[in-house]
């Protein structure tokens, strides 16, 4: 089943960043329980922009949306310690989001991903730099599974991020990852997610590219994405591609979407 | 580029079967005209349902949608002589809608195709009955290249149909279809077509699941499909998918169809 990251708990969002700050306990649970209801099967935490202390606002957010929805979350932080203070008080199967394949932020991370019996992103990117085309990304993920293998992680534990990138500045960008994704999934059956958004990155009306991306990723294999759940667009979409590829029996999903007015 | 075969003008349609009968240039011309500047390249034109003369409504509304677009024209009709008055009377190159791999009809109409210069879609579909997987319809898209040989007929004038089938009643079709255009692209490079609509039958929301699949069908590969160009939501997938996929330099033409407000 497509695994929805819910992914309005970032402080990159000013009314996030806020509610983080003032240690807004019912702004922060009602962020968590509308992404819940929507869909989500997964919360992403990030408390990294304008933060005094990261991970001491991490451990905050991370006990207060597991104890509103019980969902296992993704932690979101390039500072090892936060991630760790977040994994500390984290219940159940945590995901951290994300590290790339650069050696001294991977080493960094993956003894944590062992310890805690996380999961984590993994970006396909390394010390080369952005890879440009599908075959390089179909490349970095092969380096991925193998350099979790040297950690002890399983393959089931990671998903790979082959790095959407912006179409207004690089047009070929939008192609080039729909086939990355079906050369992993096809080459080495590897998990794999992304940032839907940044497909659209400078252009207007990006709810309905990144809904249109979101279909044509379903449909080349994707597992997980993350998304805003509450977004009409990304649920009308969701909803009539697990119909349109057999993922819903009897359309029962598509049909109860459409009864409570959700594909409109 | 993507071609869109106007499907509106269809005596399926109660409005278009009386306007036929009724000889109403104003109202043909009209159902043309809109779908011509909502970015049709084709029109397909149908008399078949109702009609007293066939032919003769054929030849009358062939002559009318070409007076008034100046576009070439989808002869949709199961009778060998009404597809024979249309082109007769079509200027430029006609696209006859359809035939299948069954040796009656085909060889009732392989030779009107050469006879006329015209092009002509090709259902997978033999005496066999209809194909239930990717692979059936592969090697009936080989069967079809193989028929049109001895026709001495192009490969450039062809377009395979798979045959979309509805998900409501069997729910893995969705993804067959999907995969052959896939598989008909890389194997033999044909051109591919479909009916679009058909995969929602029997379902709520047509439109949306349509649009949603001909997001997925353009990034299989799909060059052309039959639908209504003037539908909104199957406007705002093209558009923001020739910007996904690469086609639309600097996102030209998604940007026009943002200021024209039509991405909503």
């Amino acid at each position: 089943m497509f695994l929805q990251i819910g992914e309005r708990i970032n402080s990159s969002r000013k009314t996030i960043a806020r509610a983080l700050d003032a240690k807004d306990e019912s702004f922060i649970r009602k962020e968590a329980s509308i992404q819940k209801a929507a869909g989500a099967g997964m919360l992403d935490v990030n408390c990294a922009f304008n933060s005094k202390d990261e991970a001491l606002d991490m451990e905050w957010a991370v006990r207060i949306v597991q104890s509103e929805t019980g969902l296992p979350l993704s932690i979101d932080s390039p500072d090892p310690e936060a991630v760790e203070a977040g994994l500390r008080i984290h219940k159940g199967k945590a995901l951290i989001n994300s590290i790339t394949l650069e050696k001294s932020k991977a080493e960094a991370i993956l003894p944590l991903v062992k310890k805690y019996g996380a999961r984590v992103i993994i970006l396909t990117m390394d010390e080369g730099g952005m890879p440009s085309d599908a075959v390089q990304r179909l490349e970095l993920a092969g380096k991925a599974a193998e350099m979790i293998k040297e950690h002890g992680i399983s393959r089931d534990d990671i998903f790979i991020d082959p790095l959407v990138r912006a179409i207004s500045s690089e047009p070929r960008q939008g192609t080039e990852v729909i086939d990355s994704v079906k050369l992993i999934k096809s080459k080495y059956n590897l998990k794999t997610t992304c940032g839907l958004s940044n497909v659209s990155f400078g252009l207007p009306e990006r709810s309905t590219l990144n809904a249109v991306f979101l279909a044509m990723m379903l449909s080349a294999g994707l597992d997980a994405a993350i998304l805003d759940p509450t977004n009409k667009k990304i649920r009308a979409v969701l909803k009539a591609s697990e119909a349109l590829l057999g993922r819903d029996e009897y359309c029962k999903g598509y049909l109860k979407s459409y009864r409570d007015g959700l594909l409109v």
